[in-house]
Order: structure tokens, then sequence, then C-alpha cells
């Protein structure tokens, strides 16, 4: 047997929540532990409570809601469905929040089905997957599986200068379940590709094999400010003139390394940011990603000795801070497998493909069989108001992690 | 004869004004038009009035105070001495602040003498001349010299996104002269060179013969936003590269063209300016300068064109707006040469040199007959709390300005 699911409810509930913190032209802005974020957790935990399921919040704000076993019981380790409901400043409806409102989505199925379960099955959404407000990205399921330190990740400042606890305070999502207390019989999530490769393919389904590695890194550079008609160009200690050749030096190494390697300058400053000032101090983030630790690490080794050098030739400091750092991640090679035959057995179209970007799910690799499923992204375009996928494209993919999210659980014979 | 001027008076009054929008570690924060500017204005007038000098305001805010020529009239053309009072966003206590607290100086010291003269002489500030927060820079004694629209002025946005006339409302400083309302029979103005000839020579005058021209212009470049890890990077549009790559180019044409070539990227910002996604938009500012217009012209001639190909090799387009252009300026010789003369009469050290900054006089040199007098700047330093220049190098510019203003303006035989 399969489920069915409706589609129809999904797809409303996915706008309802675009509604909050949507931005003009559409697509939304929900910064982890904003506001914002805090009005998308009540609507998405008023949506458990409504289908009667137990929820349960932790000490960094990651929550969870367990549908019980056949027998009515919550105790035995869950298969959990998750994501993350934050977004990035200009982020769309569908990153993160298909893989929290799909899950939601195929429980509501199984209940209108009457179908029960050996084990438990749940639905999460993580705190600060994005990372836009806070560093590291990943981090509410980094905690919980060990990977990020618990006080280290509370007390991490955010771009606008507020800690992760004051945040979490600041808008009562500090719950009291210790870290560890969600700990799942196997980890599923269904995710938007966030990439262009299914789509140029025309597949309905990416199996991923793994997460690449990332390597985020903030240098500031410490020059000295002075007049921009008076100083020599040789008496000139230019902060900003050292960001600018560092980024550079970014892309000129995504280009001899040769896909997959990417490279990424997202972030840029300069002080006093005044035209007529020769900038005392720049800082900029680089991204670095691959899907192999051995070239990545080499990579990072060239930009960080490149830096050090384009700083010292303009007689300029260089400060280098570590901001997010994930070594690639292979998926459960059973589950893989499980994925790609359960979406034979429902005729659709696949490959096996790494992620581009971080998930939740590369947290719970080391801890428990954890897998995803991608569904394609129009033109390739996340992170931006343009986000889309069709409701025709969401059907397959909420499908498909509905039958495995059921065989894992195991579909209880004794059904009422 | 020649004036004695009071050093001391002079400096209490220069650190009592620094005292308003004063920054930890020195210097001080007085960007155009804001309170703070409208603190000092009011420190500056009380001064004015309390020797008794007939205080005129104009639709701009300009304020210029006159003291009577012998026979008690102020309506003759009068020589004027003035700069600026308002400072970068890291400024010092002397760019601007020493032409006219040592005007103001100079005036005090021919009443303390009982020095009269057969023209008025008069001490004036001008509005906004860093253009650190409304762009162009001089914007008041461009408007009232005719080199720059009253009206397009009034209108132009600032930094903050507030208009010129909404800020002179704001702190109540625009007065009811008309444009064209001073009109000097010479303009003189005193400065810190604000850059490192003087000192590395060990002079103590500069005898400025004209100054450099200026473009500013300011580049917005827009691309697409994406993911930073699953966007290959042949399907990017990295509006950030874009912006990295022009601000090189901005130094590499000051190294192909050579002294006195410069160049300076002073303001860079990138949108979202999030870590993990590609910059959509990226925003700098190139400001070019020489004392050759035929050479600066082709530095913005190649500026602009490379950063045309730059922003067309990554799929960007590419928009251009001149926020400021002011062709070199030479000074009128007779009073260049008269201030010489009048440096080797008191027997100060002295050089012939042009301006690398822009200065309220070469508004003025269309029009009258204007000159500039510098002294050293420590380590080059201005537009930096570190600026510095000691009161024993301040002493030979004042009295070299008093002793110009009053040949300009005429002893009056016929004293007391």
């Amino acid at each position: 047997m399969s489920v069915v699911i409706n589609i129809d409810r999904l797809m409303g509930r996915i706008f309802e929540l675009g509604k909050i913190g949507a931005l003009a032209g559409g697509g939304c802005k929900r910064l982890a532990l904003t506001p914002e974020d805090a009005a998308g957790r009540a609507l998405v935990t008023d949506w458990f409570h409504a289908l009667g399921l137990e929820v349960h919040r932790d000490v960094i704000g990651n929550t969870w809601a367990i549908r019980p076993d056949s027998t009515g019981r919550t105790d035995g380790a869950p298969v959990v469905m998750g994501s993350h409901i934050d977004t990035v400043g200009t982020g769309g409806l569908y990153d993160g929040v298909l893989g929290v409102l799909g899950g939601l989505e195929v429980i509501e199925s199984l209940n209108d089905a009457g179908i029960e379960t050996e084990r438990p099955i749940a639905v999460a959404f993580f705190t600060n997957e994005e990372g836009a407000r806070f560093a590291p990205d990943m981090m509410g399921s980094g905690v919980i599986q060990g990977q990020l330190d618990l006080d280290e990740m509370l007390a991490t400042i955010g771009i606008d200068g507020i800690t992760v606890g004051a945040a979490l305070d600041a808008i009562g999502a500090r719950g009291n379940e210790p870290v560890g207390a969600l700990a799942p019989a196997a980890y599923l999530e269904l995710h938007i590709e966030q990439g262009p490769v299914l789509e140029a393919e025309g597949l309905a389904i990416g199996v991923v094999t793994g997460v690449q590695g990332i390597s985020w890194t903030e240098f500031v550079i410490e020059g000295a400010s002075a007049h921009a008609g008076t100083t020599p160009m040789t008496m000139r200690r230019d902060a900003g003139m050292v960001a600018a050749a560092i980024a550079l030096e970014a892309r000129a190494i995504a280009r001899d390394f040769g896909p997959p390697q990417v490279a990424t300058v997202g972030r840029m400053e300069f002080a006093p940011d005044l035209v007529n000032v020769v900038p005392e101090r720049a800082t900029l983030t680089v991204d670095l990603r691959h899907t192999d630790e051995t070239v990545l690490q080499q990579a990072q080794a060239r930009l960080f000795a490149r830096a050090e050098e384009l700083a010292a030739q303009e007689h300029c400091t260089l400060a280098r801070r570590r901001l997010a750092r994930f070594e690639p991640v292979n998926f459960d090679p059973d589950l893989v497998e499980q994925v790609a035959q359960s979406a034979t057995r429902l005729n659709l179209s696949y490959r096996r493909m790494p992620s581009g970007a971080g998930h939740d799910a590369q947290m719970f690799a080391p801890n428990c069989p954890s897998g995803m499923i991608f569904v394609p992204s129009r033109d390739g375009i996340s992170h931006n108001i343009t986000e889309f996928t069709a409701p025709e494209q969401i059907v397959p993919g909420v499908t498909l992690l509905a039958e495995v999210a059921l065989a894992r659980a195991g579909y209880a014979q004794n059904q009422g």
C-alpha cells in the first residue's frame, strides 16, 4: 500500500506560513529567532497540536511532535521527518518549510488512512539552520546531535549584536528538553534541490547520497584610514584593496580547482565607508565547498596563505575567524538504497546526487540512519524570493517521504 | 607692521569646538547638518557675535561675519577668510576648523592692535565641505559661487536618506541671504596640508598654487542572488565579484598612470550581504584625482570602459552615477605670489604646491582672487582621529594669513 497525500492541504499551509515575514514581490524573511520566526514557530506548533501530537521543545528551541506507535506509546525511538522554518534575508517559501510541512502532511495522511506503525513517527523543525543571523548554520541540529557545544552556541553573537541565548529568551523559544532528548531510529529530510540539476535533466527526485563539505571563514583586514587625495599610493595601507584581492582569489581558487569546487564571497564591509577616505578596516566572508575533504583542505590552505600574502603586501594586518566547518557527509547506504527502491516502486524518475548545500540531515548522519529526498527547484534558484517548486513536483517528493517513513516505522499488521 | 596673534586663545577655541561630536581616542564626528554640526555652528556663531561682527547666513546655511572697514561700513566687498567646520565620520580637530577659527583669530588680533582696514574683512564657514553625508562635497561654497544649482543641492539625498533641505530645516540652519550675497574682494583659506610633503621636507608653509581635479563615481552592479553551495560557478551572476574587480582596476589605473594620479575605493556594499548567498547587488565608489584635466579624463575613461567589460563578463548590469566632478583649479598668480613674498618677509620656510584635496577656495577661484596657505600635518594624516598639527606649526600659518589679509584689505592710514 502507499499513502495518498493531500496536496491542497499542504500547499495551503506552505502559503499560510509564507505570509509571515512576507517580502514584496514574493518570498519571505524569517531570520532565526526573530519575531517573524517566533510567529512561524507558533503557527506550525498550533498545527502540531491540532493533530493531537505530543509536542516537545529543547534548550535551543528545536521543536518536534510525536505520533504514537500502534500501542499508543510515544517513548520508542521515532522515525523523524524534519527540516527548518527559518529563512535567509531574501528567502523563498519552500527551503526547509517543505521538509517540515511535508512531514506534517505525511502524518495527517496516515491519520486519514487509519494507518498505524510499530514505531512512533515524528515531525521536527530545528533552530537556525540557515546561519544567516547566527553562525554557524545547522546550529540546532548540530547541538542536539553532539557536533556543536550548547553553551558556546548560546553565547554566539549574531549580526545584530544579540546572542542566541538572548534571542531565544526574547521570543520565548527556549524549551526544557535536554540535548539528546531527540534520538531518532531514522532521520528523513525532504528538501528542494536549491540547484539546477534535476530540472536540467527532467527528473522528479534526487536521492541524496551525502552533503559536500563546507568551510566558512571571516577575514578582518586592518590598515590605516587616510585622505583619498593627499596620500600618495605608495604610502597607503588600504584594507579595502586587500579585501577585494582576497575576493578575486576565492574566485580563482574555484576556477583552478574546477567543479564541484565552489567559492562565494557573500559579505563585504568597509570602514569608515566614506567616498574620500582610504578604508582602515575591511571585513569579508569566504564560503568554500567540495565533496572531497582532501580537496577542500587544499582550497582552504591556498586561500589562507594568499590572504596573508595580500595583506602583507599592503602592510595591513589580517585576522581570520572560522564561522563554520563541516566535513563532507555520506548518508547511510541502506537508507539511500531504500529511498531509491521506493522511488522505483512509485515509478518516479530519479538520480543519486550529493547535496550542494548543508542540511540538518548531516548532523544526524553520524548517529542514526539518515537520508534526504530532493525535488526540483525552478532555474535552480533558492535563497531568493523567486524560489519555486510546483505542486505537481512536490507530490512525488512527499509521497516518497511517506513511503520511506512508513517502511522505516513499520506498518503495524494489527490495524484496528 | 605685522599682526601678533594669540595662539593660546586660538588653541582654546579649537579644543572647545573639538569637544562637540568628540570621538573616543580623539578627533570628532560632525557630519554636515547633523545635531553635532548644529552645535558647532552655534558655538562659532556666538564667537562671531562676541566680537561684535555683523553675522550673515544664506539659503544653504553658509555663515559669515563682517568686520567693518575703517569708516564703519560693512557693505564693501570684503576680504574673506574662510573654510568649514563639518567633518568626516572619523575626523580630526584641524581640517577646516583651522581656517575658520584662524580667520577669527586674525580679526580679534586686529581688534587688539587697533588696526583698521580700507576694506571690510570677513570670516566664514561653508556648508557640507566634506561631502561625507551629502555628495558632492564643497556644496555650500559651490552653490553661492554659481558652480552648483541651489534647488538641485537642496534636493540631494544623503547616505541616511534625508535631503539637504530637510537637514537644513531640521537644525534651523537655513538663512535668508540669497545665493551671491557673499562677493569677496579676495578669498583666503588657511588649511592643514592633509598630506606628508611639508613634514617630509621640514617646511613651515605650503603656498598653494591650485587644486587637483576630482572625479567621484558611484557604481551599482546588479546580478542575481543564488545559493552559495548549489549554484555552479559557471551559472553565477555575482555582483560582488564585479565590484571587487572594479576596485582592483582603480588601483591598477593609479599604478599605470603614476603620480600624481591617485585612485580610492572608499565605499563598498553588498546585498543581501549574507555568508551563503551570492550577492545580487554591489555598490562601490571610486575617487580619481589628478592635477592635469586631460590625464584625469583618460583615467576616468579607462575606469568606465573596464567597469562595463567586467560587468558584462559576469552577465551583470552596471549603473554609473557621478557624485562629484571638479576640474583642476589654478589660483590667482598675483595672490599666490603675494603669499610667497609675505612668507619670505616673515622668514617662513615654504614651497609652492598643488592641493591634493578639494577645498572651498576652488569654488571662489573663478570669481575673485583666491589662494590658500598650508601648514604641516603630522605623518600626513587627516580624516582620522590622529590628525595633528602642533601649535608652533599653526602660529606661522595664522600670522601669514593675517599678513596677506591685511595687505589685501588695505591698512587704513587714518588710524585712531
